[in-house]
């Protein structure tokens, strides 16, 4: 038998485990991951190393390889206002803080600088991929570009004049160019990202509904994500808000509903039908007293579920980690019920459940030949991680991020051994803090 | 007017932030912090730096300098089954696979490894003060006489037999012997430790508050933990655990009750009346699905009220970072008032509250002048503490516990730049690997 040449490849992984995430629960061991042209190209038994020969060959001895996580709702930019307005009630901290200084301060220059900070700060903690919904969405693509991180934009839609658009006809105007724009990006997926059935009207919510049909094009939209959303609509509309959302033709499986708080059997039945996905928010919902989602329930179900950050104003961090903790506890308090989601599921709706509800499933959210090469790696070396009796549980019921060594997106390397790749950190560290005196001058 | 001569201290301490604690919400910047024979000796402004000449001085330009964190409930040797048996109800969780364990495998060595690496993770996550409750109590008390940290070890009675003790009597001899042996240390303190209303009896209940009367010394019990100990409690004694625990005379000021979920007025009532303090571990009360402590509503009514991570095996972290933001989130669900505490109010609980339910708070706890020097700096220059609009709001809601970079322990330095002092490190994770080998031995 004639011997084979090894087939060359960019990158070799080397890691104590790898967690595929498809199949569910499944940890790898004595295995190793190659990259090829930013597609993964072989998961294989050690015993099969010899038939590749790397440019680069990275060893992660103590390490858990696993798909980048996906943040799937955030408002990136708002990382410049973590911390500046906190334990407050929704109205108050919105009207009274959130509003106005975003008002006043809001440009090109604000979001540039604060996606920076909150993408330096997703990828140190593991997450590749992640949605936006903020002003100056072009900004936040360029951003993205620049460092190499996955993202979807949700081009946002208000009826209300912003800093960023005149009112519904600018907004779709300015949404239109973007999805334009990106047409070819291997990185960036555009959506409609109308903000709320509360704060855009039923003829402007429909119009979206037409031209995302007419486009293909999927949409992300608060949804359910208190009570008071629910009482208001339920008094003006005389329905539910995700009721009011079928009505006008808004509801599909290219639908991603954000919060999802305050369920019942009919609302959660209209999303199995319809197939539309939930993305989770669990730190935000608490910090706002919004809420809970039922993602045990809704798990059961079969429907998509992605965890999401929102804004660094409201949570206070980008970190998916702390999401799927949180996520998990959560679905045991209010399922009554201990074994409720297991750390194999919660693990699943950071990865491959988000990139099912944004649509990116047939590149991103599990390593399997042929996949994107988002991965990372997470080192479990340190005392809060030890020992390792099972590194699924590890990921999420004892890592807060910072174990996040190395990540990769279609195989570009954004963080070595800690250390960001593509980014800039201390400018970008030196331009927050010039936003800090300019937005709450007196706090040092 | 004659200059006077620099006084000499051990330490000055420059941080950018100072954050004492008392008076509550104070920030101080432009300070500093001389200690001298492990007291705080001066906090003062810049301005009078002159007035001290140091031994060593610490430049703390990006941090935030504070007490340390008080755990004040926890099995710090339960670390070696961090993530053992995840995601199960708790009587499946106890008697499948805890208990067996435990029987099987705890003994003095067991003790020594897991309370090493427990102490290890506690110091780098800004944990200066702990109490526990575990087999080998005696164990634990040298490890961190050895290491340095300071600790309140509740010395655990049961009427069952273990590996530690035959049963009732045995317990109480050993216990005695603990606080013999204890008498003088500055590091350690001693109390009664049964475990609950259902795992100690009546009778030993009452030999427990005599003793503790007599020898003047504090007791920790779990209490209220779940709604099946209420039930038991109801139908074997009629009436609620807290009830019996007074009608046996072990309700006082010097009672620290942990847990505290399913409370009801009067049993609010009864803890106001004896002064007795409540222990709040929210990740573990939501791992285990025990319940919501409704510590909004305790602090209101004027109750000491601590924070502990309880054990490794159900939390999965000894972190009281992570239990600080879990306890502000919690409380804003639970009040369904996103007002509810403030960052304040929670960091009050992880420092003072703590010390006042151990009884340390003439000592620990806060930062002023004749305390001791329990002091610990936080780096919040990381891209996820960033932009410092309010330190405080960091500390609670942005913080993960690893921007812990330095930590005193009456003024001895057991953390320095994030490398611990005092514990070798290396030797402890390699006994913990030999742990999960043998305790789960086809983990890998």
């Amino acid at each position: 038998m004639p011997i084979s040449q090894p087939e060359p490849c960019d990158l070799l992984l080397l890691p104590k485990w790898i967690v595929p995430v498809r199949p569910v629960a499944q940890v790898l061991s004595q295995h190793f991951i190659a990259v090829s042209a930013g597609r993964i190209v072989a998961i294989a038994p050690r015993s099969e190393l010899h038939n590749y020969r790397a440019a680069e060959t990275v060893e992660l001895a103590e390490h858990v390889v696993l798909p980048g996580l996906i943040n799937a709702h955030g408002h990136v930019a708002m990382s410049l206002l973590r911390g500046f307005a906190d334990d407050l009630a929704l109205q108050d901290w919105l009207a009274q803080h959130i509003w106005p200084v975003e008002f006043k301060h809001v440009n090109a220059d604000f979001v540039q600088d604060g996606a920076l900070l909150g993408i330096a700060e997703m990828i140190l903690s593991g997450t590749t991929c992640f949605s936006d919904m903020y002003y100056f969405p072009e900004v936040t693509a360029r951003a993205c570009r620049d460092v190499g991180i996955r993202a979807q934009i949700a081009t946002p839609i208000f009826d209300a004049p912003s800093a960023w658009g005149t009112g519904i006809d600018d907004y779709i105007k300015r949404g239109l160019a973007l999805i334009d724009d990106n047409r070819h990006s291997d990185l960036i997926s555009v959506v409609f990202g109308p903000h709320s059935v509360y704060a855009v009207s039923k003829a402007s919510l429909q119009r979206v509904a037409t031209l995302a049909a007419e486009l293909d094009i999927g949409i992300q939209i608060h949804l359910h994500e208190n009570q008071a959303e629910l009482i208001q609509c339920q008094s003006a509309e005389q329905c539910r808000p995700i009721e009011l959302l079928e009505t006008l033709g808004l509801l599909s499986s290219k639908t991603q509903c954000v919060h999802m708080t305050t369920l019942n059997d009919a609302d959660i039945a209209r999303l199995k039908r319809t197939g539309a996905s939930v993305i989770h928010c669990p730190l935000s919902n608490l910090k706002l007293a919004s809420g809970l989602s039922p993602i045990a329930k809704l798990h059961r179900e079969g429907i998509s579920i992605g965890l999401g950050s929102d804004g660094a104003a409201s949570n206070n961090n980008l970190n998916l980690f702390l999401e799927m903790r949180q996520a998990a506890l959560l679905a045991k308090l209010s399922s009554n019920d201990a074994s409720a989601l297991l750390a194999a599921d919660i693990l699943t709706m950071a990865t491959l459940g988000g990139a099912q509800a944004l649509e990116l499933d047939e590149h991103i959210g599990s390593l399997e030949v042929g996949k994107a090469a988002d991965i990372i790696a997470v080192d479990l070396s340190a005392p809060s991680c030890q020992p390792v009796h099972n590194p699924l549980s590890q990921l999420v019921y004892a890592c807060t991020g910072k174990e996040v060594s190395h990540s990769w997106v279609a195989g570009r390397c954004l963080l070595k051994d800690g250390q960001l790749q593509t980014l800039n950190l201390s400018s970008t560290l030196v331009a927050a803090n010039t936003w800090r005196a300019r937005l709450s001058p007196h706090s040092e």
